[in-house]
């Protein structure tokens, strides 16, 4: 529902068209290993998740930042769901436009 | 033949099992767009190729940099041919240690 699916009045800003992202903005994203928790995490439940239940080794400021570098290489979509700041995968987008590099950094999270 | 490709009397050092390496410390070397070019050069003549006749855009003690941690993170094996010093992708055993990482990699070389 629309409803529950919001921009919450601007809070977060418009994200980038994946089209216009580079690999290598890809990839100073995903070299971070908490970025790359964040990523494999959406990957593995296939479900949208709340900032919070992302269970991550650093501070609230600095997950925060973490997101941000995320929705600015166009890995996730974020939104409100009430007061909850939701992330979402691109990942369909993200395979259009990087064939097999989600799979092949994910892939690889139990040796982590 | 054995007597073409040898360690030059220990100029280079050995080469680390590639078992050892992690995905980030990969990453941490691809992340960076000379030695992906490298990498990518590598990959796509499939041939091994002396330092000097990959064209790079920085100084040859750079580049010797670049090789230096390639080598280190596990992705190419160094050799002497002569004076030359030659590089070879590891790429089977990348592969198999990092299934689909390598061509989702070389894969945007036209795009970079």
């Amino acid at each position: 529902m629309a409803t529950t699916r919001h921009n919450a009045g601007g809070r977060i800003p418009p994200h980038p068209d994946i089209r216009t992202i580079g690999l290598q903005q890809v990839l100073e994203a995903l070299v971070d290993p908490v970025r790359r928790r964040i990523v494999s995490e959406l990957y593995a439940t296939g479900q949208d998740l709340a900032c919070g239940t992302i269970d991550l080794p650093v501070s609230k400021s600095t997950a925060t930042h973490h997101f941000h570098v995320l929705r600015e290489a166009g890995l996730i979509r974020q939104y409100y769901a009430g007061t909850s700041r939701m992330n979402a995968l691109r990942r369909d987008e993200i395979d259009e436009a990087f064939p097999g590099l989600l799979r092949a950094l994910v892939a690889h999270r139990d040796r982590e």
